[in-house]
């Protein structure tokens, strides 16, 4: 048999700590038969809010503290050796698991990922990265915030990040990697990108397809679209924006007469559809790339099946040995 | 009788050209009495595309030449000084007219605008700028790509600018002026958006609000959103995309199979009200800021009820002498 995928959950991180880590850990467990779950947090609370369940494949460890949501990145690395968030990443550190699943505080478990694990190397700094539908199956996007005013080089290592996590999660033989830019001709962008142009193209390993504009993220038309941690991280927000503003006049457009209502009430199942399609939670969890470990940040306020999609992307990510082929073209990249 | 604004308008520009142009500039003289236009462009073309209308507020002023969608802008500026673009710029530098409208090349509008007409005392760059939808009226988003890697007093001046836009253009006594950024705590964001919080937030003549995030766009918490123009660029573009999208799957889920079709039909006024409300062309017409004198500028492949708004959006600015009210700002702000 081969061996099962262990995942440590940050159970107390989030918006609703326990009361969605919980019922998200049971969920995976009969989801997932090859996964194995480590809960991390507040012994008691998890023994009570546990259902009665079989634990064949489930243990707790139990952890004092939390990292709450506003505490600085600095104070809980300093501070809050105790947390159920840092002593996830430290059994990961530790090899007792071999993913990290947290939907805690974002730049906490950045800046504990990254002293405790360390970056692969070659990596300066890690990235953050986020499936974003498009009109067929999805796109990778990076950097989401972790990194702003990044350089050139940085640049062209989100790149090489992004293309193995496509090639090793989604299967794709030579991911497209597209630069975000505001334009598509040469002259047009910031310098460092285009500097991060000029070097990406030059990495033979890639299946460079060139500058990509706002407007293209949905088109299907590259695998990974690559981008400074401020830019990617405003573009993601302004099409989430733009989804709950549409869905907002939606919503209003089929109350605003009886005539509507009924217009609404025959249009409900096409509606259904369309919000599926943009339900935020289907693609919950971002993956840190660059880190010498698997972690995936589900959203704060995630929902139960959001959270399970992460703890789905951490055994992804393990199971197609993810880290390695980040490895191995770093590696190739060096030589 | 007051005096009438006067616009000179380029007729040959854009992706259609005189098909969209003189439509345009026929319906705006039906709608605004208080206008008289100036076309400039191929005179006899000009002739032929101009229906048997009363030319009591129209003239025409021969170009031979024309800027093309695909000359750079450095080109553009040296060697097109006979296009209807600068000729029309020229008219306006020689005070015989108020605004210029232009659907051609935006980076030779700006240069010719630049090198032509100058900036306001103060203002080192011009800036682009724009109306987007929110859920009560519409904010104005700047730069849209004009700068990019603007510095700190970059993004100042382009506070200054909006700020006297959404005061003189709409009548808002001490518009909300934000900052995007990728968070709203005060350690967020990169360096130049650090710094330009401070300074922005040391101009007592602004109600500076502070940061806003990408999912805040449409949020109406701002008239004003200040921005780089390679972020704001590719935040407009994202909600374009993302809108693109969401009517793409909309579209595609009503024709799914006989039960959808006729949710559709049913749905069909309810959707025409939420395409009227997303529709680009009644946010077309961006403002060229910081220049000595209106240039707006219609999208290139805007049709003819975009390109009325572009010379609407022109008229209300000079009506509203927004250029002394920028001027104005900034003589304060020097003292």
């Amino acid at each position: 048999m081969a061996s099962r995928i262990r995942i440590a959950i940050d159970c107390m991180g989030g918006d609703f700590g326990l009361r969605v880590s919980i019922p998200a850990a049971v969920t995976s467990l009969s989801q997932f038969s090859d996964i194995e779950l480590t809960l991390v947090g507040e012994q008691s609370a998890i023994e009570s809010a546990l259902p009665d369940t079989d634990r064949n494949r489930l243990t707790i460890v139990h952890a004092p503290d939390v990292v709450t949501m506003s505490d600085k990145p600095s104070h809980a690395l300093r501070k809050k050796s105790q947390s159920s968030m840092r002593m996830a990443i430290d059994l990961l550190k530790d090899k007792q698991v071999d993913a990290v699943v947290s939907a805690g505080n974002t730049g906490a478990l950045m800046a504990m990922g990254s002293y405790v694990l360390k970056t692969l190397p070659g990596i300066d700094r890690p990235a953050i990265c986020s499936a974003v539908p498009s009109v067929k199956g999805h796109s990778y996007l990076l950097d989401l915030g972790a990194n702003v005013d990044s350089s050139a080089s940085h640049l062209h290592q989100f790149a090489v990040m992004g293309s193995a996590l496509a090639c090793a999660v989604d299967g794709i033989e030579s991911p497209r990697v597209a630069l975000l830019n505001i334009g598509e001709e040469a002259t047009k962008g910031n310098e460092q990108v285009k500097l991060a142009d000029a070097l990406i193209r030059a990495n033979q390993q890639l299946n460079y397809i060139g500058f990509i504009e706002g407007d293209g993220l949905f088109a299907a038309s590259a695998d990974v679209i690559v981008a400074d941690g401020f830019v990617g991280n405003v573009a993601l927000k302004a099409c989430e924006g733009t989804a709950a503003y549409i869905s907002g006049i939606l919503n209003e457009s089929f109350k605003a007469n009886w005539l509507s209502r009924m217009a609404g009430f025959f249009a409900l199942p096409v509606l259904k559809r369309i919000y599926q399609k943009l339900d935020p939670e289907q693609y919950n969890g971002a993956s840190f790339l660059g880190l010498q470990g698997v972690v995936v940040k589900s959203h704060g306020s995630s929902n139960v099946k959001g959270f399970v999609h992460a703890i789905e992307q951490a055994r992804l990510e393990v199971a197609s040995n993810m880290l390695d082929m980040i490895d191995q073209q770093l590696t190739t990249l060096s030589e």
